[in-house]
């Protein structure tokens, strides 16, 4: 008890706030342990501190060895992405949004409405130097446009298939609610895999494999977790549908920490991502995506720091403690402590 | 003779130019070696296809080992930085600029020149969504700016020095000389070192430090290189002096592959980083930075290449091959080959 005592005057000289009031503490431990350096003059863009980049740097690492593991290859796309891929994208997707309102398959309908999807959420490059630029650019938000521009010049047999692919990169949205570090910020460090197969099948196997693999990161991250397929008015605009994996947090609230969409052949026709199968017809393919985020090491700050500071599973910690107590029997004060 | 006849017949057949015509050569090893696709819809930006991202980490981990081993610490920074910071930095480098032409110490110097600086080469984001943003921002080109502002706050006594920090970030440029693969591109893979010091002595001492960690990376990458202090109309503006590293390519053109820069204390006057020292005095810190990008890649697939295509060093070479001749001796067809 006089230990406990000891404890909680030494978190407040901190000015750690009790963990029982998780609004107070999240934001004021991820400062206070070194993680981030909020003080940057852009809201939701916070500095990673050393200590904060190498625990997500270890996060990372775990992905990167499940991704070698299940035979993704790690690409690097560019971050900016012309306008009129948006364009095309926008009209997919206003497409699909209208397919399912109407309870309807999206190949029933031919609609022109007005694009919305990202248009809303984006950082624009309109201009560079005292030049407008010829060609506006938007800051990726997800790199589905970027990357599916690419995959239709890539697949061309069904030996190309199945494409698994991913990346880590900075992503942006224009993030008008609170920003929360990790949870909810405007430079995202973002994890994607985009996966392209021969048929739907195939790309539902994908979904199960991402799913095998949330399972091992939330092990290794000692994360307790919910899988849910998303309702219809959850679901990614762009998806047949969604698969969520949510985090629930100490004040309550679900985090979603990964997602993943299986989107059928509806974006290879908005980008004509087709191979020669092996009768010789020409197919579109079946893709998947898999995304996930900083709001990874979010919930760990979360859901294992307590009263006294963060708490860190062995899987990242970026340092590694061993506690051994030396000849403790011959000392009641030394076998009380450990 | 019959081989050698045959490896350029193998050569032309995959459309390698060759090695001699360098500027033929070069632009097409690296989407025939699969390290980029070019093919991506904006000029200066290609895709890292997996085979070349892979000898990049390759690359930078050598870049990280050589940090880890020299005490420098792993950051990241924001990529947006607000304009106010662009027109601080520019105002010093128009009066440092000033002053070297005129011979004279900037300190004597108090002018109100034009800014210029970067302004002329940065993407701008001033639009997000639909609104006009009231804080325009632009993307890095590096990081100066968007660093001193938080080592400001960082640095407060001598205790905190030397403080040695590094990332490996994309950064910006809007080229408008013709781009090539790697050499020159305008969304950068940039590795930016910045370090702040007590004095001018210690700064000297960690560009001491700078350039041999140069020295080891070349050996590693097995590259011949050339180390000049750079004459005044080619040294950063916002430098005191600047030490340039440059590889010479097959073409007879040197290619810069790292820079050194001695700060003294001018950008710690601009940016108010200074620190207490042990006489109770506060000073202002003398800085240094290093920069290196994925010109790396560029020096190596330059330099090692040949008629057959790419050559990469054992050090970061993805596909690790070991030729075991097996008993060549019994066999003249096999002890011809090796």
């Amino acid at each position: 008890m006089a230990a406990a005592d000891d404890d909680a005057r030494a978190a407040a000289k901190r000015g750690i706030p009790p963990h029982s009031d998780f609004n107070a503490w999240y934001p004021a431990i991820v400062e206070i342990a070194d993680l981030v350096d909020k003080r940057y003059p852009i809201k939701g863009m916070d500095v990673w501190r050393p200590y904060g980049w190498k625990a997500m740097k270890l996060i990372d690492q775990l992905t990167h060895t499940e991704m070698e593991r299940t035979g993704h290859q790690e690409v690097n796309f560019p971050l900016l992405i012309p306008q009129e891929l948006l364009e095309r994208e926008n009209r997919l997707i206003a497409r699909l949004k209208a397919a399912r309102e109407a309870g309807v398959d999206p190949s029933e309908l031919r609609i022109e409405d007005e694009p919305e999807g990202f248009a809303n959420e984006v950082y624009w490059v309109r201009h560079a130097g005292e030049h407008e630029l010829e060609q506006p650019m938007f800051l990726r938000p997800t790199s589905e446009t970027a990357m599916y521009t690419l995959f239709a010049l890539w697949v061309r047999s069904h030996a190309d298939l199945p494409l698994k692919t991913y990346q880590i990169v900075n992503t942006f949205r224009y993030e008008t609610k609170q920003t929360r570090s990790f949870i909810r910020v405007r430079e995202i460090h973002f994890f994607e895999a985009h996966t392209a197969h021969a048929d739907e099948d195939d790309a539902t196997r994908q979904i199960e494999e991402d799913l095998d693999i949330v399972a091992r990161l939330m092990h290794d991250l000692c994360l307790p977790y919910l899988v849910n397929r998303r309702p219809v008015w959850d679901t990614f605009p762009g998806a047949w549908y969604t698969i969520a994996i949510d985090v629930l947090m100490p004040n309550g609230r679900t985090l979603q920490v990964a997602s993943c969409h299986h989107y059928r052949d509806q974006w290879a026709e908005a980008f004509d991502i087709s191979y020669e199968a092996e009768d010789g017809e020409h197919r579109h393919c079946h893709q998947t995506t898999y995304g996930m985020s900083e709001r990874l090491l979010g919930a760990v700050v979360g859901v294992h720091g307590d009263d006294s500071g963060l708490i860190l599973p062995p899987s990242m910690a970026p340092h590694q403690v061993v506690l051994i107590p030396v000849a403790a029997h011959t000392s009641p004060e030394v076998s009380d402590m450990v």
